[in-house]
Parts: C-alpha cells; sequence; structure tokens
C-alpha cells in the first residue's frame, strides 16, 4: 500500500504551489504611497528582528536536545526526525509572518478600490499561511515515513522517528505561541493602556510609540504563532493516528496511510473553498468567508468516500479487541470530525459575536462599571466551555462506537484536515488588523479605514473561531496521543524480552489507584500554572511598555502635537528582549513535568506507579487544559467583542464610563485569549508527546 | 466496641455546652448606646427576614426529597437519615448566625474599652458557630449510629441512612452557600459600585441605601454559609469514613467508630485552644488567632495517640488488599491530616497576605491601571492552585502508603477534626465586619474605628486560610467519597445474588475506556458551568442593587447631606428575592447530573459504561473543581488584601488611580472568593453523595 504515498506527498507540493501562485498576486498588487510603504517597512523590520531573535533561542534549545536525541537517547534517524518537525514547522510561521507583513499594506492600498478588492488580498495572504501549515505538515510526515519506509525501518525504529517529528513542531510551536502570544499582547495591552485610557488617543494613532509594536504583534503572535500551532496538532495527530495504526493492524500499511490520504484530499479542497471566497450581492464579509469554508467542508465530506474505498475499502473488516468494524465505520468518522468541526465554529461563534446573549450581557453589564463588566465576562468565558465540551463528548462517543479508539483518531485527522481553510480564516485576521492600522498611520481616508474597520471585525470573529477549533481538536488530537501512551506501554509490558525495562511492569490505570489520582491532579495543575506564568509575563511586559510610552510622551516635547515622531523601535526592542527572555520556563514546562513526575514516584514507590501516574497526569492536563484554554479564548473574544459593540454605540458608545469599563475588559481578555489560552494547545500536546518519548527512550 | 460510642456522643454535647456558655458571655456584654442598638436590629432583621425564606423554600425542597427518599425509592430510616443531615445543618448555620447579628454591635461596645475586650467578644461569637458545626455534626452521625445499632441494622440498612445524612446537610449546605454568596456579594459589590466608585462616600456610610444590606450579606453569607458548609464537610466525610470501614473490615465496629472517636478528642482539643486566643504583649491580633489554633492542633496530634491506642490499639494489625499496617500507621495519617492542615493555611496566607510577593504584585499592578490590576489578580488566581494541588497529593501518597485508601479517610477525618476551631476563626470574621458597619454608622469615635478596622483586617486573612482549609478537605473528603462509590460497586457487583441489578455488570475505570474519558470531561465541566452561574447571579443581583440605589439618591432628596434617610429594606428585600431565585438551579445541577448522565450513557451503551462513566464524572467534578475554587478563594483574598495595602498608604495611598483600580479587582474578587468559589465545595461533594446514593437506590 506504501506505494499510494505518492498522493499525499502531491497534495503536499499542490498547497506549496498554490501558495506560490497565490504569492505572486498578492505580492504583484500596488503596495500604496511612499507612506504606506515606510510604516508597512517599519512593521516588517521590527516582525522579522522579532522572529529572528525567537528563532535564534529556540534554534539554541533546538540543537541541544536534536544532539541529546541523536546521539544520546536514541539515533540519528529519531534526531533527524525531530530536526525536520522543527523546522518546517518554524518554516511555516516564518513564511506566514513574512507574506503577511507584506500583504496589509496592499490590503490597505487595495481597500481604496472598494471592499471586494480589499478581501480579496487579504484572505489571498491567509489562504497562503493556511496552505502552507497544512502542506509542509503532510510533506513532513508523508516524506518522512515515505524515507523510513525506503530504509526498510520497523517497528519502534519506524515509530520514534515519526513522535520525534511531532515533538520538534510541538517544541517550536510552544515557543512561538507563548513568545508571539507576550509580544503581541504586551504591546496591545500597554498601547491601549497609555493611549486610548490616559492620552485619550484613538488606536492605531501614530502618536502612540508603541503603535507600530502592536501591529508587529498581530504579525509575530496571531499570524506565526497560530501557523505554528496548527502545524503541530497537524503533524502530531498524525503521527499518532499512524502509531495506533501499526498497534492495532500490525502488518496492515493500509491504514497507516488512511490519514495522510485523508489529509492530502482535504488539501484538494481547501484549494478548491479559497475560490469560493467571494462577496455576494449582500457585502456581508462573514457570509464571503463561510462560504469558502462550508464549501471546504462538504466537498471534504464527499472526497472522504472514495479515498476511504481506495485506501482501506468500504467493506473490508477490522478488529480492535473486541470491536469489529468496516471502511464505512471509518468514513463515518470522519464525517463526525467533520460535524463536530462545524459545531464547535457554531458555537464559538455564538459566544463572541455581537448578536448574541454572551457578548451583549458583558456590554449590559459595562454600565454599572469596571467591576460588573469583568464579572460577567468572567461568568461568559466559564459558561463557554459547557457546550464545546458536551460537543467533544459526543464526537468520542460516536466514533468510539463506530471504530473504538481508531475511530476518535481518524475522526481527529479529520478534523484536522480542515486546518488548511480554518488557517486561512485566521490569518485573513492580522493582515486587516494590519491594514486598519496602516491606513490610520498613513492618515488615508476616512472610507478606506472604514473598509478595512469592516474586514478587521469579521477577522476578531474568524480568531475567535479558529480558536475554538484550534482547541477542541487540540484535545481530541491529545486524546489520541494519550491512546498511543497506553497502547505503547501495554505493548511494552507484554514484550518484556524484547524491552527488559518493563519487566514487572503492571499498569493500573483505574481511577481508584490512587496514584491515577495523584496523576490526575498534578496534570490538572499544569494549564493553570502555565496560564499563570504567561498572565503574569504579558502584565509585566505590557507595565514596561506603559512606563516607555509615559517617558516618551515626558521627554519628547511635541509627540501629542504631532510635530515630533516617537521612538518607535524602542518599544519593539524592549517587548522582543521581554518576550523572549519569559517565554522560555512556562515552555519547558511541560517538557519536564512528565519526566520529574517519572522519577519522582518512581523513587517514592515502583515503575507500575510512576508509568500509571505520568499516564494520568496526561489525561489530568487534558482535562484541565481544555477547560482553561476554551474559556480564555471564547471569555477574551467575547470581552473584545462587547467593547466593539459599545463603539457600535449602544449602551452610550464611546467615550461614555460603559465604554471605559469595556476597554478594561477587552485589555483583560487579550493575554487570555492571545496569549495563555491558546498556548495551552501545544502545552497540551507536548506534556503528552514527552511522555511518549519517554516510553520510547526506556523501551531503547 | 459500640459501647465507646458514648465518648464522642458526650463530647458532641460538649461542644453544645461551650457554645451555651459562651453565649451567654457575649449577649451579657453591652450592646452600646440606642443608636448602635438601632443599627443592630437593623441588621439582625434582614439577616433573620432572609435566612427565614431561605429555609422556607430549601425546606420545601427538602420536604419533597425527603418523601421521595422515605417512601419511593428508600425506607423511613433513610428518609430520617436525610432529614437529621438537613435540619441540623440549617440548625448549624441559623444559631451561628443569630449569635453573630448580636455579637456585632456587642464587639464595637466592647471596642470602646480596647482591642483586647472587642477581640474577646468577636472571638467567642464565631467559636460558639464553630463548635457548634462540629458538636452538631458528630452529634448527628454518632447519634444515629447508635440508633441504628439499636434497632439492629446492618450491611446496606446501615450504610444507606448514613449517607442520606450526608446528603442533607449537603442539600442545605449548598443552598446556603450560594444563595448567602449571591445576597452578600450582590449587597457588597452594588454598595461599593455606587458608593465607593460613583458617589465618592466610604464604605459603610450610613447614607449608602445598601449598606444595611452589605452588613446583612456579612451574616448569611460569610457566617451561616460557611457554618452549613463545615457542617458538611464534617458529617460528610466522616460517614464515608464509615463507609469504607464497614467494606473493609466487615465485623471489625472498632474502626467504624475511630473517626467518631477522633473526632470527639478534637472537640475537646478545640475548647481548651479558645482558651489560648488572647493578645500578648505585641498585641498581634493574627498571632493571637493562630495561638489558639497552633494549641488546638499540637493537642489534637498528642491525642490522637491515646484515641488510638484505645479505639483500634497500636500495634493491632489490619489489611486491605495486599497492604497490612497496624494502629500506629493510622496514628500517623491522621497526624499527615494535621500537617496537611498546617501547611494549607500557610499558603493560603501566604497568597492574600499583604506581606508576600502575590498580593504585593497585585497592588504594582493597580498603578497601570484596571486591566493590568485584574490582569495580574487572575494571574495569582491561577498560580495560587500550584502549592495546595502539590501539598494534596503529598497527603494523598503519605497516607496511601501508610494504610492504603483507609489512611487518606482518616487523613481527612483528622484534618477535618479541627474544624470546630478554624470555622471559629472564620466567623470571627463577619461580627468585626459588621463592628467595623456598626461603628461607622453610629457615628463612633475614631478610636472605636481604628480597633474595629485592625480586627476586620485580620478577619480578611482568617477568612481566606478558611477557605483554603474548607476546600482543601472538600476534595479530599470527594475522593473518600469516589472511593466508597467504587468500592460499593465492586461489593454489588461480586454479589449479584443479593443485588441483581448489577448482574452483568463489568465496571472499567480504566483511563483507556472512552468513558472514562467522557466522565472525566463532563465532570469537568460542572465546576465551570456552576461558578459561571454562580458569577452571573452575583453580577445581576449587584446590577440591580446599582440601580436600585441610584433611584434612591435620585428620587429621595437629603440622602447625601444626610438629612434624609434612605430606605434600606427595599435593598434587603430586592437581595432577597434576588438570591433565592438564583440560587435554585445551579444547585440542582450537581444533583441532577449524575441522574442524568447515568441514564443517558445508559442508553447509548450498558450498564457497565454508565457506572464508569459517573465514576469518571465524580472525579473530574473533583479536579476541576478543585481548581475552580482554590484559584478563585486565593485569587479573591489577594484583590481585596491589594487594595488594603494601597489604603494603607502604598502606591499613592487612596483616592488615586491606583486606588480605583484596585477596587475593580476587589469588585472582581468578591463573587469570585465568597459566591463561586466556596459554594464549589459542597457541589463536589453532592455530586458525590448522590451518585453513592444513586447505586443504593439501584441496590434497593
Amino acid at each position: 500500500m506504501s506505494e499510494a504515498l505518492w498522493f499525499p506527498i502531491v497534495c503536499g507540493v499542490l498547497a506549496l504551489l498554490y501558495g506560490a501562485y497565490a504569492s505572486r498576486a498578492v505580492l504583484s498588487a500596488s503596495a500604496g504611497t511612499k507612506r504606506m510603504q515606510e510604516i508597512a517597512a517599519a512593521i516588517q523590520e521590527g516582525a522579522s528582528a522579532y522572529l529572528n531573535r525567537q528563532y535564534l533561542t529556540i534554534g539554541l534549545v533546538g540543537i541541544v536536545i536534536f544532539l541529546v536525541i541523536s546521539f544520546g537517547l536514541f539515533d540519528i534517524m529519531v534526531g533527524l526526525g525531530f530536526a525536520i518537525g522543527a523546522i518546517l514547522s518554524g518554516a511555516a510561521g516564518y513564511i506566514g509572518m513574512n507574506v503577511s507583513v507584506r500583504a496589509n499594506v496592499r490590503t490597505a492600498a487595495a481597500a481604496q478600490k472598494g471592499l471586494k478588492e480589499g478581501l480579496d488580498i487579504a484572505f489571498k495572504a491567509g489562504a497562503i499561511t493556511g496552505l502552507l501549515v497544512v502542506g509542509l505538515a503532510l510533506l513532513a510526515v508523508a516524506g518522512y515515513y515515505a524515507v523510513l519506509v525506503s530504509i526498510g525501518a520497523e517497528g519502534r525504529a519506524m515509530v520514534d522517528p515519526l513522535v520525534a517529528l511531532g515533538f520538534g513542531a510541538s517544541l517550536i510551536s510552544i515557543f512561538a505561541r507563548l513568545g508571539g502570544g507576550i509580544f503581541t499582547k504586551g504591546a496591545d495591552v500597554g498601547a491601549d493602556l497609555v493611549g486610548k485610557v490616559e492620552a485619550g488617543i484613538p488606536e492605531d494613532d501614530p502618536r502612540n510609540p508603541a503603535v507600530i509594536a502592536d501591529n508587529v504583534g498581530d504579525n509575530v503572535g496571531d499570524c506565526a504563532g497560530m501557523a505554528a500551532d496548527l502545524f503541530e496538532t497537524y503533524a502530531v495527530t498524525t503521527v499518532a493516528t499512524m502509531v495506533l495504526a501499526s498497534i492495532y493492524f500490525v502488518g496492515n500499511g493500509a491504514l497507516l496511510i488512511y490519514p495522510l490520504l485523508i489529509g492530502g484530499a482535504c488539501i484538494i479542497t481547501s484549494i478548491i473553498g479559497t475560490f469560493f471566497v467571494r462577496l455576494g450581492a449582500s457585502q456581508n464579509i462573514m457570509g464571503a468567508l463561510y462560504k469558502g469554508f462550508i464549501v471546504t467542508a462538504v466537498l471534504s465530506a464527499l472526497a472522504l468516500l472514495p479515498i476511504t474505498a481506495w485506501a482501506v475499502g468500504l467493506d473490508s473488516e477490522f478488529t480492535i479487541g473486541v470491536k469489529s468494524f468496516t471502511g464505512w465505520s471509518l468514513f463515518w468518522c470522519g464525517v463526525t470530525g467533520l460535524v463536530v468541526t462545524g459545531l464547535l465554529v457554531w458555537v464559538t461563534e455564538y459566544y463572541t459575536s455581537t448578536e448574541y446573549r454572551p457578548v451583549r450581557s458583558i456590554a449590559r453589564a459595562s454600565e454599572t462599571g469596571h467591576g460588573t463588566n469583568v464579572i460577567q465576562g468572567l461568568a461568559i468565558s466559564m459558561e463557554a466551555t459547557a457546550i464545546p465540551a458536551i460537543i467533544i463528548v459526543a464526537g468520542i462517543i460516536v466514533s468510539y462506537n463506530l471504530a473504538a479508539l481508531f475511530g476518535i483518531a481518524i475522526a481527529v485527522t479529520t478534523m484536522l484536515a480542515l486546518a488548511g481553510m480554518v488557517v486561512a480564516l485566521d490569518a485573513y485576521g492580522p493582515v486587516t488588523d494590519n491594514a486598519g492600522g496602516i491606513a490610520e498611520m498613513a492618515d488615508m481616508d476616512e472610507g478606506v479605514r472604514k473598509i478595512t474597520d469592516a474586514l478587521d471585525a469579521v477577522g476578531n470573529t474568524t480568531k475567535a473561531v479558529t480558536k475554538g477549533y484550534a482547541i477542541g481538536s487540540a484535545g481530541l488530537g491529545a486524546l489520541v496521543l494519550f491512546a498511543a501512551y497506553t497502547e505503547d506501554l501495554a505493548y511494552f509490558s507484554k514484550n518484556v524480552a524484547e524491552f527488559p525495562y518493563f519487566e514487572g511492569v503492571m499498569v493500573n490505570f483505574s481511577l481508584a489507584n490512587p496514584y491515577v489520582v495523584v496523576g490526575l491532579l498534578l496534570g490538572g495543575m499544569l494549564p493553570y500554572l502555565f496560564g499563570a506564568m504567561g498572565m503574569t509575563a504579558v502584565g509585566r511586559a505590557a507595565g514596561s511598555v506603559v512606563v516607555e510610552v509615559r517617558r516618551q510622551f515626558r521627554e519628547i516635547p511635541g509627540i501629542m502635537e504631532g510635530t515630533a515622531k516617537p521612538d518607535y523601535s524602542r518599544a519593539v526592542d524592549m517587548l522582543t528582549k521581554a518576550a523572549i527572555k519569559e517565554m522560555v520556563i512556562p515552555s519547558l514546562l511541560p517538557v519536564l513535568a512528565p519526566i520529574v513526575v517519572y522519577y519522582v514516584i518512581l523513587g517514592i514507590a515502583d515503575k507500575s506507579a510512576a508509568f500509571s501516574c505520568v499516564g494520568a497526569m496526561l489525561l489530568g492536563v487534558i482535562v484541565t487544559g481544555l477547560f482553561v484554554a476554551i474559556s480564555m479564548t471564547a471569555g477574551g473574544g467575547a470581552w473584545d467583542n462587547a467593547k466593539k459593540y459599545i463603539e457600535d454605540g449602544h449602551h452610550g458608545g464611546k467615550g461614555t464610563d460603559a465604554h471605559a469599563a469595556a476597554v478594561t475588559g477587552d485589555t483583560v481578555g487579550d493575554p487570555y485569549k492571545d496569549t495563555a489560552g491558546p498556548a495551552v494547545n501545544p502545552m497540551i500536546k507536548i506534556t503528552n508527546i514527552v511522555a511518549l518519548l519517554l516510553l520510547g527512550m526506556l523501551a531503547h
């Protein structure tokens, strides 16, 4: 069956070709006036400076880990897997960001012609990032798998390098998410606090010394960070599904390749979908974007049938334990994944759109002050976890009943196969956000600013929606990783002749085992501690921006009158240093936690207790991580849009006390939704994948 | 061994006698001037009106459940157990509140003489509530157990009535916690928002129409609510430990009575401890309170040795599964419980006292605005979960290694045996808070207000510390309940001849079972949903208070000049209605959840899956509940004291922007620490105890 590998590789190349085509289209558009290009250049420069520095730091950590994996714990093939995952995850973010910082000014220029033209450039830029993410991820996994097959790797020699590939992607992703998140929200919160609140100047006003940093942040956080994140989820989940297939269906290569074929098919449907993103007569931007998304989803469901027939045969029978199922069951698992995606998108929109009760209740609560705004926002953020949890639970039950644990894996794989389109919707956000900033700073026509604002408002929703999807898929993907951990462990314990370390290991994952309870509690703690670190880092970074901006207002006369230019690069520089410094320790938390817990429990009790405890910890991280992440991203989105709703003239509109309260809520929501919340995604998976690697290492 | 039952019963009576003695001492003190008595009467009246109405509503729900239990699902002995638990839990709260609303004015009067005299009255009032709570709880469990023994009840006929007693206590407790919490924080937030923030009048200013409601709230929330809460934790944990003993040590009554003897001994040590609460030369109030606490803890550790020797014999050997242990092991488990208590107190104080980094970091963040204050507060609230989680984990590991699951149960029982002293420290809080309010409203000397303020400041810390303890013990107590669920289930499944419903049930609690994952996620969801409801309710209640106060300021001329009296009773009335209405649905959430989940999963899959899912749900509630509750109560306490720290003159002191930001943080923290957070405690246990009852019902 491994001859079918040509298909995902061709599809991956197609995604890159689409990226090249769309890049040409974006870059050939007009970059506007000299003033606009100057501003855009400043943003570009800041973004590149930040990203170079970030990758340098990550690179150093990465090289150490590469050496340890290649020459210490494992071998060079495993090390290479790690390097491929890390480098391509970084590349996805890097290229995406580079497109984004060139598309922003072109979107602003195109908006002079009209809404349609602005949308076209901005969405194309997003689609480039989206398709690069899935294309590179699929190429990485399928390509490296092909290499491993060609050198005759089997068993652990096949699994370990692929898991290491996932680990490489995860490691980059958590650094990018957290570093980018701290940068972007440090800048945003800092700029808002002094600019909007103290000095009373509008957002993106060129007199604000932190304004360039704020625009740089959109690119390094929302674009590069999200790209690395979804690259990782995609790669890790595909690998975990393949590992499960290799355990459940020994000798049946078809099921190993099946997830790769699904990924390949959905790249084609995503490319088709991008051409359906068109403004209709109603000029509804969200409608235009959803059209592309829906076309992709429906075509993917349709494509799943022939792909399943080709890869595994619709009527072929499979067995896992006592459960028998057919290719049809797997097809329906894929459909379940698509339905879960649709439902998660819907519920996130309900909780974060200005149309519905949640956001409006926060806006109403703003009338009675800052305190009630924040209380209501926190209430909504907690409430927003309930329906997604039920959707995920339903997805688990349905796909498990269709095809046992492998059914869950296929559902998540299919869910993630849409990542190209979803990232396109997300990466569109920072482009329009920047375009608005450039329009404001370059003093462009009121009409242009109106168009960029309209594009940007939708960007807020798509960003929130993507986060809901990213977390849902991360949670489910982590469950697949967890299943891989338990199955691996069972396999090692059964074959102690081959894996002598596991001699006498009797893992007891029962909830009645106190070490399982201990593991659940320790795992549950991690997202809280990690979230706390992220929030503190943003608070600290923002505080230093506030101090710097106040200093510039004080020491550089003429800024407020517009006669002197603020020193933008100082703020960019400060944030770069702060973000890089602050991202390291929290990022290492999920890497070290499984290892430390394993050895501590081993010291107190024995191997069996230690493996049970680490396993439970993985699930503990998933359980609280899911709630922490959903509450943070949904709550943050709701706060943001409650402010927008008031700015649209409700509850008194701009300049009232209600508006001031809503700005406070928005500020609080910023690190929630753009730093701590989304960084929980890679965190959940890193904990799981490190545990998986730990097993591999002990078995080695 | 059941002849030893005289001991806990005598100790329970001793606690009531102490209550009578201390009540006389409090009531015989001077109640101050006519003006003071007028204000106190208004608070008394409001508190009684609220509590009567609350108990009427709970009573109606209670009677329905009593009838269903007695004549539908079980029998009259089970129904009676429920009634005893419910009535005595209610009584503990009711009496405690009645003492509290009489001690407040007497504390204010005594403060005219000096700090020592004020502290004496306030602490005595707290000690009455504390000892009533443990006395009534111990009498309820030991007394009803004696009754059941005397009528020859055995097996399920013994267990079910005791579990129902726990359920009765839990049900009252969740209503009292939530209703009281909504009332008190609706009043507090509402009063602060219009009074402090809008009108610029100080706290407890008699011109504020919500001021009486605010003082009523302290009593019904902090005093009656906390009393019912700890009554419940105490009763439920003791019952669960007895249930475990009855399963593990069939025919060995000594271990069944052992937890009751521990409870009895600690009542004596608590009474002794109260006499050590004395101001030293340093006039350190916290030191005086801690002296009493430390004496109680040390004496309890010492008393544990003879009690263990008497009850079970220090060298007697016991076996659970493959684990053997002696009476010595049980003694050390008890000591572990005491050490865990001490560590939880210490860490809560670290996170909520103005002396250390966490509170000061929030105060510092206030300088840059409302937003950064809230961000830092949220960060601290999340961070504050880590060390308590590790302490609890260490407690589990140590006591499990000493004496298996029964060891954990004994550790928690001993931890809770200190509840009398801990509640005394807590119930002291609302008395001093009210005393300050009365001093302010009655326009007493500046010096008196200084003394009541000093007493009140300590009250903030003791309240936070008690909450840390309450949640830690609730989490561990719930683990004991969960153990009872799994052991009960195993017992039923093994004896299907006697319990035909369990024919063919093969419970699989392994984390690899997807229904376990589903249960963990559904359980994890409950504290989030419940917390969201509690926060929303407070926001809504506070909003309506704001509207009412604004109306009175507008429509009753002369309030601000002090020439006209505001209509205090309107605010009390509104809050009473709001709290009663809002408490019902969230309170039913944990009652219905296990039942609904059981039958839904039963419909989808089978009994085995349904029992596994419900079991996992119980643990899911504990895992996220612990983090939600700790983060809320610690965060709320930290926000509160950050405001106090600024009011003490740091970062510019009162009236600055930093102070305004700190007031916002305090407002946000209010429903966190006094409504949603503490109400999670009974919620966790209700879910567990309802599941236990469900098992009993299905076995019936």
